[in-house]
C-alpha cells in the first residue's frame, strides 16, 4: 500500500507543509515497520528522520496523530475497495453481498499482508481512535442506505424498524471489520462472509 | 466460581490422586490470579505449592494441562448455565433466544468478572486448546439440534441445507464465545445478543 497524507486535515499552509507531513508519515511508516508502533516514541522517530522532536510536533501533536494518518489511509483504502466494487451495481441484494465479501477480503489483505499496519490498526481499534469511529459510522451508514434502497424497491421487508434492522446487520459484520477480532472469526472458513450474507439476505426477505 | 477438577480425565487411580489434582488446580488458580498465567512456570508453581516440579509432572504433563482443567471448568460452567436455561423449554425459537442471550451473559460474567480466568481463556482461545475445540463443537451441535427441531416442528424453513444454515447461525454467535473478540463486540450495545437473535430468527422463517 502506498502511503499518502490524503487523510490529513488541509491546514491551507501550502505545499511545503504538505511535503513535510508526507515525509514524516513515510519515515514513520518505515520506522514503525521495523520497530513496531507501540515501542516507538516521537523522540525515536525524530532521531531516525533527522528532524528535531520540536519540529515534528509542529506538524503532529503526538505519536497517535501520526498513527491516525496512517490508520485513516488504511481504512480509506478498504472503503475505496468497497465503493469501487459497488460502482454501477444497482440491486440492493447484490450491493449487500459485495459489501460483505469485499470489505472482509480487503481488511484481511491490508491488516495482515502489510504487517506493519497491523500494530497501528490494533492500537486504533482497541482505543477506538476518531478515524476508526468515523470509519465504523460510514460503514453502518452504508448498510442502512442499502437496506433502505432495498425496502424502497420492495425486495427487502419493511415491517421492522429500519434503524434496528440495519444495526443488527451491521453488527453481524462488525467482527470482520476489527483487526483484533478478524483473525479469530475469519479462520472459521473462507466462505464465512458469503454464508453470513446469505443468512442476512434471508432475514431481509419480504413476506411472500 | 468454585474450581473443581470435574473436567480432568478420571485415571481410575482412586481418591488420593483426585485430591492431589484438586490441590494442584486450586493452588495453580490462586497463583495464576496473582502472577498471571503467561508469566508463571511449572517451577514457580511447584515452589509456591511446596511440591517438587517432578511431583507436579506426575499429575499434569505441562502447565497447559493445568490451564486446560481450569479452562474446561470455566467453559463447563458456561455450558451448564445455557443448559439450565434451556431445561423444560420446548419451542425451538425460544431455545435459540435463550442460547444467544444466556451464553453471552454467562461468558461476559466468567471471562471478565473473574479476571484470573481471563488470561487462561485468552491463551486457550488463541491457541485453540482441545477443551476450546470440544466446547465450540458442542455449541455448534446445540445450534444444529435446535434448528433441526424447528424444521421438524415446521416453525423454521427447511429449504436450505441444514449444515450450511446451522454453520452460518453458529458463525453469528462465534464472536460472542471467544474471550478475545467478546469485549470488542459486546461493547456495541447491551441488546446485541437479542438483536442478533431476532435477525437470525427472521432468516429462519418458513415461507408464508
Amino acid at each position: 500500500m502506498s502511503i499518502s497524507t490524503s487523510a490529513a486535515p488541509d491546514t491551507g499552509r501550502g505545499p511545503a507543509e504538505h511535503d513535510v507531513r508526507t515525509q514524516i508519515i513515510e519515515a514513520a511508516t518505515a520506522h514503525f515497520s521495523h520497530y513496531g508502533y507501540d515501542k516507538t516514541t516521537v523522540s525515536d522517530l525524530a532521531k531516525a528522520i533527522g528532524f528535531s522532536k520540536a519540529y515534528i510536533y509542529k506538524f503532529f501533536s503526538s505519536k497517535q496523530a501520526i498513527g491516525e494518518v496512517i490508520c485513516a489511509n488504511c481504512l480509506g483504502q478498504i472503503e475505496r475497495d468497497v465503493l469501487d466494487a459497488l460502482e454501477g451495481v444497482q440491486a440492493p441484494p447484490e450491493r449487500l453481498r459485495l459489501l460483505f465479501t469485499v470489505i472482509v477480503a480487503s481488511s484481511l489483505r491490508l491488516f495482515f499482508q502489510d504487517r506493519r499496519l497491523y500494530e497501528i490498526a490494533v492500537a486504533a481499534a482497541t482505543d477506538d481512535w476518531p478515524s476508526v469511529q468515523a470509519y465504523k459510522h460510514r460503514i453502518h451508514q452504508l448498510v442502512e442506505e442499502i437496506i433502505q434502497a432495498g425496502r424502497a424497491a420492495g425486495v427487502f421487508e419493511s415491517g421492522t424498524p429500519l434503524g434496528n434492522t440495519s444495526r443488527a446487520v451491521y453488527q453481524v459484520l462488525v467482527p470482520y471489520l476489527n483487526p483484533v477480532t478478524l483473525p479469530h472469526v475469519s479462520a472459521l472458513h473462507a466462505e464465512a462472509p458469503e454464508a453470513l450474507y446469505q443468512l442476512v439476505l434471508r432475514s431481509l426477505a419480504p413476506p411472500a
